[in-house]
């Protein structure tokens, strides 16, 4: 009865790797486990560079000082 | 001191439905473990279809298997 | 599809009182959304008056100082 | 190796703001635990008024009826 | 730089089992959207049976009647 | 209205550090938003270095390797 949250910074994600990361965590799940797919909740949130900090600063940070 | 996130698929929820279960929840805490409403916090996360999966597979694929 | 995870103060809450909430709240789901409470998880967390903190004290301070 | 989730009402936090929660947070991590910032992860949460309940209504209720 | 948080019931999973989740998981973050195994945290969750519902019971009264 | 949960590796922290993370982190709250402290509450979870998971290995198979 699991329930995987996965958080991943929102930077153009497609539809068909979203698919890909529910159906390879399920695999995981079940294949550790033994827990039927069925019963396995996925829940991706995509986090705006904006609003992820590492190393004290956001990561829109890293990628503004990068461009100049 | 409660603190309840309820994630749901967002799907057309309304204002009065998120009210009733801001409402609902509450009384449920405040009936069961006698915490008053004022130190419950609740927060409802909507989360897309393409963002949920079970089964292996995200509810935006079953929608669209649904439609052929 | 939903998920809810409940945070409480671990303070005694006994095995019927954690049925009730787990009931309780299903329902709420099941009355505002529609939602069959066989599609909807509840997790209870509880947490430690060490590890919950309000008002920038933890809630073992409040307890400790009531004692004096 | 910490993560932290900010959860704050979505009401006009600047960029800058987002940075200096970022900032701080992971200074008190690093000078209460010693933990390195570049170890640390921050994810922050806008979540709606709509979406927060507190005393058995959201703040989008409250914010109504102060209007009227 | 994703973080994942993985729940499961507490019911003997062993320490070889946590281990390839967190090796399973990193390993599709990888291979899906090329993040570094690195940068991925992975934090597991044990939850009682007694904390985790569903159909509004908790899973430790399907196993109490399943015993009778 | 904050909301602030810290996963930490449970590796000895002493009721004095969790106190100070609660009291800074609810001050950063306070500095940068202006959010009065009573109305923030902070979670601290502590995760057992088995549980946690990052470059694919667990953090207790870190500390083995290390002891070899």
């Amino acid at each position: 009865m699991p329930y995987v949250n996965i958080q991943i910074t929102k930077d153009g994600t497609t539809k068909e790797q979203k698919r890909a990361l529910i159906h390879g965590v399920s695999q995981v799940l079940s294949d550790v486990l033994g827990k039927h797919p069925k019963s396995t909740y996925v829940v991706i949130t995509e986090v705006e560079l904006e609003d992820w900090g590492v190393g004290g600063k956001s990561l829109a940070q890293y990628a503004e000082e990068k461009d100049k």
